[in-house]
This record gives structure tokens, sequence and C-alpha cells, in this order.
């Protein structure tokens, strides 16, 4: 059973809101950053991604975010545009921010890492002030990501966000994403993660993640029952938990479980894992799918973009994915 | 009727949390502070105030906040003390911060205003690590203020304790006391001050307080009965709204709404009103009077503190309270 | 032999540039801070004291530095305009800053301390361009202190003054006064304490500042001879190098040392000892007495106000000077 | 005649101190970022592209730096040393900095443009500690590039470099290359380009940063002659004024006047020109040749490197300056 119900008749399927930024991924592959010597330019980061994705499936798809007033700033916006995203919602920073970077290293398809750029991103800029509420209800659903809340003002942003959604009944994904280098401590983290997740229809995250969120409560013990029914008793109707190789798990309120299993591919990176699931999920979510079905379209679509170099320009067609999931080997889990 | 439940049986009635600093009250009245030549060195800060005010009143209080290492922050920890206040949950900063110091200018009892040392100042240090669960589940009730909301890590600190409060039953109070120098804007101030609202049991604000939490929400007109009811759809059982000479009002989640007057005094200075207010109020709720009865006790009790050179030295015992309600005269509005 | 000459017929003796704040000094002396309990309000900083005490020893003089645009920043003005400074180079911050403020402890006499609020000051945000040739060149002499060089705009704004000094050969004396707290390091420190040392006429510090400034050399030993050759070689005349109570030395650039002793007092506090000693020290110079003369006006101003209980508001006139010349017993060392 | 002493026997030839980063060239040419899409990594940053040069022609050099603790840093450091400068004296942020970037954008060869990440770099937490006297006292020459002296601490750590450099007769050149947006004005920015020119021995810059540089002192008009007999009032024995095309001049103590061509090249872009220039020059004044000779040699460099893709890998071996100046065509001016 899908236990999720989007308005009707809205103009947007899906508004993702935060981070914008440049990934510069390394042209040489299976060896240390050290030894490359050049890199291919790609929009990236959590909701961009997901953006991206949602849009390939065609999803009519918004974004609410801010860039930097440079060449990164309006490559990033021309880029979402090219994908038919609407811009409306991006604002440039006036500050004199810089976009954020993500130099990616991959060792082994194993062994990747990430050298980020992260001081005085214009992402973090974005003020509440730029968040509108007659965008919002323009929405069925809304995407929200955890490095959005690593800031301000972007955090009093997503809070702003999240109150419109909650006004005007616009369904709330929430991806964990938790990246540690834009924080100043757990206990920081927990608290926002936490009061975010208080108004979110669906949560997205890794075991560690859903920990992290506990510990600040003084829980002990990882147990996903009991995460997923701590947020039941919010507004929660579905919550996704990740086991890495062991698979996901998602709970709905009716107290039922649902699992899905993986595609075989050719691993390059793994890099865009992540937001390739999330994307093929909702988009399965939205479009009625059942939830296992729907996890099922995320490990199809998350399979399509470790194989290839990029995490944005990588994410599948609806044509690419139905074919995909005819012609590659699943496993269930 | 009196709306509010206590847990029995616990050490503490009423943990405040938040800012302690020094007030510095030109002891020359009725003149410009360029004029003025000598201070008097009080504890001071809102809920500094209110735990002072409660603990005179005979209720056991406790405190959670930071101190300076100095001679100031000393002299609060041990002002607190000679009270009977607990400060087992006052901590020491150990980063170099200061005491947050208020000097005051009385040039008429009408034309009062406060020159503020708000630059790293200990009590914002507080942090979510210095917030003890078992601490605060030995209390009744918990006071938050809303200037400990301004910066972080004191913001988060909050958060924190509302978690516990929320996990352990424990009453909380929120006095809103909005102080436009801590905040970066309005919108700030509006998304933090509204996620607070929505964890507490009873709230005390101006008109204007709430209007600037509304703003945020695009509520464009002031309504007293809708912005109630908004809090009683979260967690509130009593919101209390005041309207500065036109006086207060209570509105219950029973519909109902409560006034109360004021008594007649000679006015010193207008500061320390608000919380000697809030001091007496909540010592009435939680002795089981009636809301318009625990709104007169609060009256009583701000007519005694504006009198009076100081706020937080200037808080009537029970008895100085009974006899100032027995011979004052009372003007019901 | 004095051994500096100043420009004659112009408007000014003296500009001093730098630190304008407030004292707070405890009327109950004897005891620890914690348990005092009133403060009387005095103008303070070092440049400002000299400055006052050089006004009231009849020298014209004026004073560039900039105030907090508040109660605190308007009495320092009220008040060197009352004691005939003239005030054409002060200027108001308008970015928020405060007043700095010294709050003194006196235990004894032997045994005071100061708890300093130092973060956001508006005499550290004096700035280049409030600087102005015209102003300066209106002056026979320039006083400079460290403590404005402490922190970015106020210490490029004392490296305009001294070119303009040089360019309109103003005698430049620098104070010295080096206060760790509002420093990064002592690497920080002796960088700009060399650099601003290399363009004064008259140098006056203690064994420990002038060993502060030698450590970055990697000079070992202290050595007075060495430390006033060391200056010599560029622009210096004069150096004073105070030994605390076993007095102080004045090397003069013809390689002479001059020495002078104490006047009796009664002490109250040793605050304010080195201020009073330049203002009468240097009142002395540029009035045409002997170094060692010059030095014992020093001592005896110094034993005037270490008996009193402020610093800039206990400066000497003439009349009270050569009164107390007179009358106190002297001790040659 | 080569107005220079070096001292002799030393192990070293040149220090350069100060920035380290990395240049992201675009590949794609003769557009705008937005449209290119892959970057080569180069080591970057005037005073590393100097040393580079420098070592290139076969002189001993070495670094003073700080350098990111990630792979970033570890490409310069290995960079470095591949083309034989001593990195003794580079050492490792632990703070978390980042290596600056620049990337560059090639719209045409006249109109070139770069984007620098500046924020939290590496390059700028050198400190003074880091500054080893014993280590600049075994070379013949220091540079120092206007750069470093942008922040805290690293503006203290060439100040001290300085020091060494004057106790030890390092005969210190100094490339003044104004880049503004890594400070905070332009009366920062004189203060201490004027403390700075005023311990060096050769003084390099555009005619426009001499500007700057005298704007401070209220000069008005722009006289090269002028500039030159100011700093040979310190300590300045040549001074070289560029004139964009109009060529350069360069003065001697001895009141001569000294000027140089180009040679033609195909230009690919801009960037380096400077830095060739300086390597060269300085190259031929420590071996010996005339002003103008050396001027010559920093004309050939220059043209090599602005017809090639990087600014240091571009540098030109002796053998590849020679053959240069033999073949290319030179235009005297």
């Amino acid at each position: 059973m899908n236990p999720l119900k989007f308005v009707k008749d809205r103009p947007l399927d899906l508004i993702a809101i935060g981070r914008l930024c440049i990934d510069l991924n390394a042209n040489e592959t299976n060896r240390p950053m050290e030894e490359t010597s050049t890199f291919t330019k790609y929009v990236g980061g959590s909701p961009a991604n997901i953006a991206i994705g949602s849009a390939r499936l065609g999803q009519k798809t918004g974004f609410i975010g801010k860039v930097s007033n440079d060449q990164m700033g309006r490559f990033i916006t021309n880029y979402l545009e090219k994908n038919d995203i609407d811009t409306k919602g991006v604002t440039t920073d006036l500050t004199g921010a810089v976009t954020g970077l993500a130099f990616t290293e991959i060792k082994s398809p194993d062994d990747c890492s990430i050298l980020m750029y992260r001081d005085n991103v214009a992402d973090l800029k974005l003020h509440p002030y730029d968040v509108d509420e007659d965008y919002i209800k323009q929405s069925k659903a809304l995407l929200i990501s955890g490095t959005a809340l690593a800031k301000s003002p972007s955090r009093e942003a997503v809070f702003v966000a999240l109150e419109y959604a909650e006004k005007h009944e616009v369904t709330v994904f929430f991806d964990l994403d938790y990246r540690p280098y834009t924080w100043t401590d757990e206990a920081e983290t927990a608290v926002y993660y936490n009061l975010a997740a208080e108004k979110c229809n669906v949560i997205i995250g890794t075991r560690e993640e859903f920990d992290m969120m506990e510990k600040l409560l003084n829980v002990e013990e990882s147990d996903d029952h009991f995460t997923a029914s701590r947020w039941f008793s919010y507004h929660s109707d579905l919550v996704v938990i990740k086991h890495g190789d062991a698979g996901s798990i998602a709970y709905t309120k009716d107290n039922k479980s649902h699992r899905s299993g993986i595609f075989q591919t050719n691993v390059l990176k793994t890099f865009g894992a992540g937001d390739s699931y999330a994307s093929a999920f909702i988009y399965g979510l939205m479009n009625g799918k059942e939830v296992s079905e729907a996890m099922k379209l995320g490990s199809a679509s998350a399979s399509i973009v470790i194989s290839r170099h990029s995490c944005s320009d990588a994410m599948p067609t609806e044509e690419e994915l139905e074919n995909h999931m005819e012609t590659a080997v699943y496993q269930q889990s």
C-alpha cells in the first residue's frame, strides 16, 4: 500500500530546497587526487541531484536555492533550466559568496572520497525572505535535505518552507544527508534534524543518521521499529532506514515494513547512489506505486548512476530506468 | 479554573534556563546617563529575575545557565545561592566570555532605557551538553525565555531542555521576552520563537511579540483569539497576551478568557515589571490558584518591583506580596 | 640635556591617539569585586589619561579616537571637552560598537586587578580615513599607545598617523602600554610594536615590554643599553625603561643615562601610575626640562594619582604638582 | 650597472615566501566559463610561480609557506620538490584550511579573468613561528609578494622574515602583486605595502600599485621619479615601475633609468606574465647582468609563458630562455 496522499491539480509535482553546488570529478580514476590532473565540472548537491533525477523522470520540478553571482552560479542555473527545472525560486547571492565545490577522488570503486570547499558558500545564504509562500503552495511535494540546516540563514529558510508546506498540505520528504563538515557538533545537528523531522511526512536516512538524532535524547540502542514509531507520533507516514549493503527497510504508519533488493551493475564510484535512489523512489511514490515497488525503482536508478562518471548528469530518464529494470539482474534482499 | 496540571513529588518546583547577567543601575535618577556617576550592581536577566522571584515566594527553584569565569560570574552564582536557588545546573564558561551587562538609565518613570553589553557573553555559551536530562526530570516545571534562543549554542541547549521536559512531563512556561539587539533579523527570531512555542504549555508575551511571530507566516491581522487558538493546536493550555496599559488577557484551552487589573504604586522605573509579574503568576498557577487570581498576584508583584531600584533584589517574599495585596489600591481592568 | 626638539608655533602641543574608555572603579575598597556593590564611572584608557594629565598641566592638547554612539561615548567626549581637550579628531562609531570598560578591584594597595570588556569596542574601530593629515600637522607632538595597535582598523590608523607625523616633523612619543588581552599572541604584538617603535622619537616602556619586543628577534638577554641603542639606530632620541620598584632609567642618543627617584605617598591603588608619569614627563620635556628633571615631574604626578580613587580625574594641575614637589618626601633611587 | 650586491657562499640563492595555491585552467578556451567543462590543475600563486621559474633557470631556490592538509596541499609540495625547490620551510596547516583556488577563464587573449576561492586558505595561516631565522640566513635573497600581507598571521610572518633578512644581509625583492579581493580596503593595503617596501632592496610593481600606496599619503600626481626616490630614502637600490603596453622603467639609486622592450609571441592568455618576468629578471640580476639586460630576460620569459596554457608549469629553463632570445623578434620600447 502507498500511505501517501498528494494534493491534486498543482502546477508542480516537487520542489527541492537547499544545496546547489559544483562537483569537480577527476577524469583520471583509480588513483589518489595528488596524481590526477584534469577535472570535469557538473552540477551537484544532494537536493540538486534529486531534482534533476526527478525532472528526468518526467516530474514537474522546481527549486528554491541560492547561487553565487559568478560563472559557477550561472552555470548551475543554466543547467537546471536545460533540465526543465523551474528556477523561479533560485536567487543570486549579492554578498560575495562562492559556489560550494566537491572535488571527487576515485581510488577504487570502494574507496572514494570528496574534498569539499564549503567556506562562505552561496547555498547557505538562502534567507527566509527568499522563500515564497505562494510558490510552495503550487507544489504537491517539497524535498528538504539535511545540509541546508547546517547554517543560518539557510537553516531558518528551511523551517519557513516547512511552515508553508504544512499550511498548504504540501507533502514533505526529508533526505537526511548528514555531512559532518558543515556542522559545529553532533548536538547541534541532532537538534535541528529532530525539529525538522517532526514536520515531515517521509524521512529517508541511514541507520547511523538516525542514531545521531537519537543520541541527543539519550536513546542507547538502535532499533528500526522504535525509530520509525517515534516519527509516526509526529507527522510521518513513511520512514526509510538504510543499512548499507544489508539493504533498506521502509516502515509505514500501519506498522508494516517493506524491503527491496539491488540491481547488479559495474560500479565506477559510490557517489550519487543515495540521491538517485531518492529521486526514483519519490517518483514511484508520487505515481501511485506500492512502497516496495518504489524502492525497487530507487535501486534501479542507483545502479545506473554508480556506473557513470557524474551524479547529476547521470540521472536516468523514465525510458532508461524502464530498460534497466528489464535488463539488469535484480537480487531481492 | 486552573488548566495546568503538575507532576507531584519532585524535589524542585521550577527550573529556569537562560540568561544570567548583571544590571548596573544608575544611583542618580531622573537624568540622562551622560550625567550619572555611580551605579549599583545587581543580578539580572529575565529568567534570573523570575527564578529569584520564585524562590522568594517559597518555591523550590533551580537554574540552568552559564556564567563567566570571573568576579561577575562568581557574584551571580553566590547571589543565587543566597536566595536558595539550586545552582547545580549553573556551569562556568572557560572560553573567556564575559558576563552580559545592562546599564539602566532612568530619565523619568516613563522614560527608561537600557544600554546593553551583549558581545561574547557567557550566558549564550550554554551548550546542549550542559543540560542534564536527570536534572530536568527532578522539576515540576521549566521556564524558558526568548533571549536564550538568540544565538548558538544556547539556542540548541534550550531545544534540548524542551525535549527532556516533554519526555518527563515537565510543564513548560515560555516568557517571550524579545530583545532585538541579540538577534540578526525578525525572520530568524520568529522561526525559533515559533519552534519553541510549539513545545510549551504556557506562553506569556506582549501583543507585539506575538505579531512578530505571526508575521513570518504572513498573518496580517492581530487577533488575540486567533493567536491563542494557534498554540492550543500544539501543546499550549494557557496563553497570556499583554496589551501594556490596556492590561493583559489570558486564554485557556476551554476557550475562556481571563483578565486582571493593576495595583496603584509609586513608579520609580518600568524595568522588571514583566519578570515580577511572571514569577508571581507562575507561583499562583503552581499553587492551585484560578487564572485570574494568579494574574492578580502577578500584578501585585509587578507593582512592588517597579517602585524599587532593582529588578532582582526587589522581588517580594510571600509575606510582602500578601501585605501589598491587602494594602495597595487595586483597579480591575 | 634635553635631546628633543619641537617645531614651534603650532596651535597644539600634543595630540594623543587611541583608546578612550570607561573605568568603573569599585567604591568599596580592600575587598574582592564579588563583594563590592557600587562603582564610580570615570573616563579611562592610557592615552586618554595622558591627554587629560597633559591638559591639566596647561598643554594645548587634542585627541584622535573613536567613541560609541551612546551615553558612554557622549560622556567621554563631554569630559574631554570640559578638560579643555580639543575633540575635533574624535569621531563616533556608527556600527554598533560599545565603549570599552575596565572594572577595577582594589583588594589592597598592592593587589589590584582589572576586569576588562574589550569585545566590539569603538576605540579599535578608528579607521585610517578618520586620521586627518591637516590636524596632525597642527601639533608639536603626537602620543601613541600600544593598545591602539591591537586590532584593525585602529592598528592601521596609528601607522597612518605615524606617516603624517614623520612628514610634518611632529615629535612622536610611544607609551608601550602592552595589555595582552586584546592581542592574539606575542609574535603579533612584537611585530607591530617593533614596526611602530622604528618611527618614534621617544619610547617609554617596562623592561618586560622591551623583552617581549626583542624575543621575536631571538634576542636572549635583557640589556637596557642594547635595547636603547637598537632604537637609536632608527629614529629615537630618548628611551625610558622602567624597572618597577627599582626605578626607571632613561637613555639618550648621546649615550648618557638618567635616573630619578620617587615621592612618598599613601598608596590607594597602583592604577594610573604609568599614565600620570608619562603625562608629566612629556610636559617636562616639552617645556625644556632636563631629562632627569622631567622624570622627577613624572614621579611626582604618579605619587599624586596613586593616592586617589580615579586615574583620569585625579590628574594634577600645574599648581598641585608644584605644591606636591615642595611638600612630599623625595627619595632619589 | 647592476646596483645590487649579494652575500656570497650561501647554500640558497633565493627563498620565496607566501602564497601557494592551485590554478584550475579551463581546457576549452575562447569562451566564457559558463560554457567550459574541464579544467587542468597546476600549482599557482605569484611567489610559487616565481620560485618555480627561478629553479627552472638553475637558481638554488627554497620556499616558506603553508599548505592544506589534504590532496591539494600534498600535490603542491610534491610539485615544488619535483622542480628542485627546497620545501623545508613549507609547513602543513592543521586547522582545516583549504588550498586557495584560481579558476581561469580565457574568453580571448585580451579578455581573461580569474574566479578566486580565497576563504579560509592555508597560505594565509603562515605564522611568525613558522619562519625560521636560521633558514633565512642561508639564502642570498628573499622574495616577498603583496598577497601574503593581506591577512594575519601571514602578514606578520612576512614582517618577521623581513626582520631576519635585514639582520643577515639577505637582499629582498618585493613583487607588489596587489589583488584587491583579499584586502579590506585600500587604506589597509597601502599601510602594509608601505611598511614592507621600506625594508626592501628591489621593488617591482605597476604604476597603479604605486599610486595606491601613495594615495594614503595624499600624493596626488603619479611621477615615476618621485616614486623611485621615495624608496631610495629607505633601503631600496632599484625600483621597477610597469606601464603595461607602454613597457617598464627601472630606476637605480644613482638616479639613472633603464628600459627594455618586448618579444613578439602568440599570446594565449595574459596570466603569468608578471611572475615569469620577475623570475627571469631576478635571475639576471643575481647573475651579474646589467639592469636593462635583466629586464630583457624578464621580457623573454614572459613572452614564453603567455603563449602556454599554465603559469607555473610553463616556466622556461635556461636553455629554452636562451633559444627564445635568439629566435624571437625583439622590439625595443
